[in-house]
């Protein structure tokens, strides 16, 4: 007797399901328009070696990230020649052991105390991070090339700037995206000016296509793809999903034991095709469905951010398309969660 | 010289922090009220067995929780005497290990799918869960009889009934909390007329003053206590905090390194004493604050709710009291965790 495969379906529950096939349409597409070094993937999104290696599978050797630990994760596996921290630390420790990587990794700077930390922890190479118009990290373009000159003056290599326009990336209106990032990406390149280097680092999964002032760009959503994105158009398909289980059933609703502890709920309820989430609790979601739900039976859920919902679970589940009859093909350690 | 101590404002960040003050407050109020069986606490508000040992501590030797693996995990660390899976499973694997603790576990059972997986499982025990109108899982109060007959024909022990009011634990007037209460109750105790046995299991933190129709009540919450409950007035403490450490200033706002993947976010942004958040991103929350902040600076976060922001973390920093000064005296695992 054959060994029955594994479908999605036998999953135990939640569980955390790539669409392999989807996956790899997002990951042919983008290198397709940002071949190579044009695209810095960001880990941060999938926080998953295994993707990262695919990534760079497609060519893309350079990769940037959000945490020391994403950072040291990549260098330890060995994926990525050009390793970007993309925020600012004032960790020493965690800094330190950056530094021990020596020209590898790149850290992102964008006050004196963030360049006297890297400077101290033995950092080689920094950008400067301009703040182009998102309320987060960045430096003002006007004070960006004193801030170079710093750096310098320490010892660092300045290889450019980066400046990421978050506030835009999300904007529905494709002309609107387009002009806004023009006005983020003139600050940048104001910036850039003073400060010198080869790199202009910007940009995100919504603003891929449009933002044509910046010479890499830092996405890393396109691979999993928010539901946020779906409106924009952007060509990207979702690919992660979550299995869950119906637990209970009730003449309104049915409950399957997927709820806040397997999903980031900071852009709302997942989507269940076919059917309309009603709310999470910790550990269910309770929606109500075209077809009559039975106990037992399996349902799949799309998180409405990727990101945070990654970060939950410890492994993801690779099958081999959409849908609960796909074949589990490989499962995939989500190994830089966490920040030690 | 002496070793310096570690205080909060020393730690890696994001971290998080429990106020042991505020905690023993928590644990000893509620002990008052519900003292030893009257209270079951419920594990899934922090999934941490350290915790449980220190509920335990103050007298409650019986547990509840909202997945298989807080209940394994509790029986493996030796924690209680009497553990309630206060949720349907229909996961024969799961179910098969809680089996084998034998007369150590009950389990809830709301239908006839539910009461076959657990007899096909070994499991001894069961509740009947019952719908008192949150909508999630349980039966119908009128059809609770005839589940628990099918339940003992199947060789199952009922014990009693349980039913979550859900939808009135946190109806800020006391009053209406506490007649929508006793309407929910109601329906609990016409099933339990039903059922027999011996246990009423039934509440949580925001009704456990007030709902004196149950025999015990499920709270979690009041440990740590989530930011909704705080108009409550129910006289606990906000006991956890996430410490994070500047990272980037504006003259307009403060960055600071802890975001979406260090709080659970369905309840909204975290609370800053003295400040006020602006928007979470994946690892920074923005801020503006009375105080001018500088980089390297620690802030303490207050998450707005509790259960989804432990599952993010690995461990729980225990400190001797509130603020950024406070020594930390113990380190507790977050050890229930996960599904396996």
């Amino acid at each position: 007797m054959l060994a029955r495969m594994t479908v999605v379906a036998d999953l135990p529950t939640p569980a955390l399901v790539l669409d392999q096939v989807a996956f790899e349409h997002n990951l042919v597409s983008m290198a397709a328009v940002r071949p190579g070094a044009a695209l810095r993937p960001h880990v941060k999104a999938h926080k998953c070696t295994a993707i990262a290696r695919a990534q760079l599978a497609v060519g893309h050797e350079r990769f940037c990230a959000a945490t020391p630990r994403e950072v040291l994760g990549l260098a330890v596996a060995g994926v990525g020649t050009d390793l970007l921290l993309a925020n600012e630390s004032v960790d020493a420790v965690r800094l330190r052991a950056l530094g021990d990587l020596g020209d590898l990794v790149t850290v992102a700077v964008d006050s004196e105390a963030t360049v006297i930390a890297a400077a101290a922890a033995g950092i080689r190479r920094v950008l400067i991070d301009v703040n182009v118009g998102l309320p987060r990290c960045g430096c003002a373009p006007e004070g960006a090339g004193s801030l170079a000159d710093l750096a310098r003056a320490h010892g660092l290599e300045v290889r450019g700037v980066m400046g990421y326009e978050g506030h835009v990336v999300g904007i529905v209106d494709a002309v609107e995206r387009a002009a806004k990032c023009e006005r983020s990406m003139a600050r940048l390149l104001t910036a850039h000016q003073q400060v010198g280097g080869d790199i202009v680092s910007a940009g995100g999964t919504g603003t891929y296509a449009v933002n044509s002032w910046a010479n890499e760009i830092q996405a890393g959503s396109y691979a999993l793809m928010d539901t946020a994105y779906a409106e924009l158009g952007l060509g990207f398909r979702p690919a992660l999903r979550v299995a869950a289980t119906v637990v209970s059933i009730n003449p309104n609703f049915a409950v399957a034991d997927a709820g806040l502890k397997a999903f980031g709920m900071d852009h709302g309820d997942p989507i269940l095709e076919g059917g309309e989430v009603l709310f999470c609790s910790d550990e269910h979601v309770t929606f109500r469905s075209e077809a009559s739900a039975r106990v037992g039976e399996r349902v799949l859920l799309q998180p409405a951010h990727i990101d945070p919902t990654m970060a939950y679970h410890d492994r993801v589940h690779v099958a081999s398309g959409p849908g609960l009859g796909a074949e589990i093909v490989d499962e995939w350690s989500i190994d830089l969660r966490g920040w030690d």
